[in-house]
């Protein structure tokens, strides 16, 4: 009998006129759906409105009359614009009556603060629409209210995402599983579960292509990504059971995986990062890394150190933006620099040289290039970069000779931009180095 | 007469179940939003669906219903789930006719990517509604394309931002504002302008008690935003003319910034960055800047370079993660370390002092620090963070002795955030100095 149930139909409406004159982004809208997705809550509409009476109250009527599950997010503040409230009891005809509890906490939160404009936000906070079940808000005032209506449920949550997002997780998201667990549930329950696999080092045109037929499946799906210097392929599955789900999302994982040529260019899952997964290769080799960055001005030792840990294996970089650094910290020779140009494969050599002999670290990588939007010369365009990597043998890797390469790279953009893109692919080249065995 | 007539009623329907499925954030409908608004477009609701033909049409014929102008974006693509045009067409009753300089463009982009996959797509794109006006893709394959219909404009555009964003800029802004202007117009005109004032050095309570009085004005409205280490209020006027709602703005930007204690902290306005304010007040001074990063990793120097020029005031930076580099490179006397440990007043100050002697650079800014999770003890927790600043002279500023100060913080929140919020105070304490006359 289970299986003929209908799924649980939800709806996000957001609310707030800063959203319709393109202020903020509705980062609510793409958090609420996520969780939504995740609890097997199917969606179709989603809805944004300004803080207006009656054209709130007409998005509502809407959401409620084709979905069995509507969040309204915002409109819950202290102020006269802030309306979400008044409008649902009054389209609901149910009371706004104080809640004590409701009133206690706010009390707490505002202890110090009193004032005549605080004694009026406390009493319209702690007004609830009668037969509300309150969700406590850890990072503010307004509570979050649930509404059990004949069949559907409606929750109505604050718009500041600090607020929002941990009531959600900690509060409504338990309350929702625990109604679609109960024995009254006249809805079919289901878990999607997604993950997503990172690559570097490789095109996303050749991620697609070697796993072309996968991405018209259904369940699970495969669904390519582009970031900065990578590629991401997300697994998502839905099923009956959450096991289930992720044993489906698992199994398609470990399919991609296995797929040539995509095995070698695994760098990590979901939260991973680039500089995460160099440091964890690092750690296995029982090397240290030394940075000497131009270009990206301190950028590729930013990404390193927001790695935790990471001062078991990053000790110091030097950033020689300028000719006279080069030389006087890295021992560049000015002479070089003339004959070549402080962006050739020449200086970026001595560059890493240079840090790993001052250093006494085990790898050392050196990035010179042009950022934009000056600097370019004939020959030498907006961002032409040099990348170098040296350092000591490892593993069976440079055999007597150890690491010595050099990568002439023109990445494309805006400074910012190629700046990114060098510090990424400093990362890739440190990382595969890691990875290769010869 | 011209004020009778009603504003334009704008609505944004983006498609794609990615959006219901929170997959990626609706950065369109923001960036859409903004853009009518500054065209005068008002707006009352945003739509998002799925890629389903009953639901996307059920959308679009309440989005006709209810506004003058709709923006759908997404479903353009050449597979088999895109299918906005094919609905619009349908709902419309207009026929899809092959377009033949939008096949000879969609040829161009995809030349030397001939298959039979290929094929299929460019029959699919180059498909247009009969009478449609085209608005060429400068990233894409996927055209644009405007419906005039009895008193209402339909736009459909493309679903990736980087071709949605220049198409809009460079074409249906344009085509939508001749539109409005010609002689035919139903609609009244107005321009919406605004300009974003930025703030350092002070807190946001200081600032919005400094404003109160403006917060609740109608035309220009004034909105606090809050960022890391920065406040920024947003001044947004609404006229007949694009001249006199940039003169109200500029009016009400001009009154702010002569309130007390607000003018001595307005770093930039706009696009401007804290990184770039400390450059042009170094520049005015002729002073250049050296680095000595500790708990930042390279950030501080990561933020100075993204500005284009820095090269001309900032040579070098020294990442001294470890304690090691901090006394080779930075000349820190070991035993000091070993009495007050790396993270103190002490060391922080002889790191800028090393930093300061070596480079021969004007100003040397140096940050230790404990970004966590690891790496507390007992009198030191996660977050604190000494930040100093020395140099020769300059101005009146200093005296005969120079610039020589300290600064002790404990930053909230995880290790990214700590980063962030230690490099952000150290460009604030730079850029205040630099202002300072004494």
């Amino acid at each position: 009998m289970e299986a003929m149930k209908p799924p649980m139909i939800g709806e996000i409406v957001a609310v707030g006129t800063e959203l319709l004159l393109g202020q903020i982004a509705n980062t609510n809208a793409r958090f609420l759906a996520e969780k939504l997705a995740q609890l097997g809550v199917d969606a179709y509409f989603q809805q944004a409105v300004g803080d207006n009476p009656s054209r709130l109250a007409e998005s509502l009527k809407l959401a409620l009359e084709r979905s069995d599950l509507v969040l309204l997010s915002g409109g819950l503040g202290p102020t006269e614009d802030d309306l979400t409230k008044e409008t649902v009891s009054k389209l609901l005809g149910r009371r706004l009556v104080p809640d004590p509890a409701v009133a206690e906490r706010i009390r707490e939160v505002l202890r110090g603060h009193r004032s005549p404009v605080v004694e009026k936000a406390l009493a319209k906070q702690s007004l609830v629409p009668e037969g509300a079940a309150i969700l406590p808000n850890s990072a503010g005032t307004a509570p979050g209210l649930v509404l059990d209506l004949p069949g559907k449920m409606l929750a109505l949550l604050p718009g500041p995402p600090q607020e929002l997002e941990p009531m959600v997780r900690d509060y409504l998201i338990p309350h929702l599983a625990a109604w679609l667990d109960g024995p009254s549930t006249q809805f079919a329950r289901s878990f999607l579960r997604s993950r997503t696999i990172k690559f570097c080092g490789i095109g996303e045109p050749v991620v697609e292509e070697a796993v072309r037929d996968l991405l018209h499946g259904d369940n699970p799906t495969v669904a390519p990504y582009v970031s900065i210097g990578e590629t991401h392929l997300r697994v998502t599955a839905k099923a009956a059971s959450a096991e289930r789900a992720v044993s489906l999302v698992e199994n398609m994982v470990c399919a991609i995986a296995s797929r040539r040529p995509l095995s070698e260019h695994i760098f990590g899952f979901d939260d991973d990062t680039l500089a995460g997964a160099c440091g964890r290769r690092l750690r296995e080799h029982g090397l240290s890394l030394c940075l000497a960055e131009s270009i990206t001005g301190g950028l590729v030792g930013h990404l390193v150190t927001e790695v935790a840990g990471s001062s078991d294996y990053f000790e110091r970089g030097y950033v020689v933006y300028g000719n006279r650094s080069k030389s006087e910290l890295l021992g560049v020779d000015p002479e070089m620099i003339r004959a070549h140009g402080a962006v050739s494969e020449e200086v970026a050599l001595a560059m890493a040289h240079g840090a790993l002999d001052r250093s006494g670290a085990g790898l050392a990588l050196a990035l010179t290039g042009i950022a934009g939007p000056g600097g370019a010369s004939g020959a030498k365009p907006v961002g032409l970069t040099y990348i170098a990597l040296v350092g000591r043998s490892f593993g069976q890797s440079g055999g007597e000779t150890g690491v010595r390469e050099c990568h002439r790279y023109v990445f494309a953009g805006e400074r910012q931009l190629v700046k990114r893109r060098a510090a990424h692919r400093a990362l890739t080249l440190l990382w595969l180095r890691l990875g290769r065995r010869e």
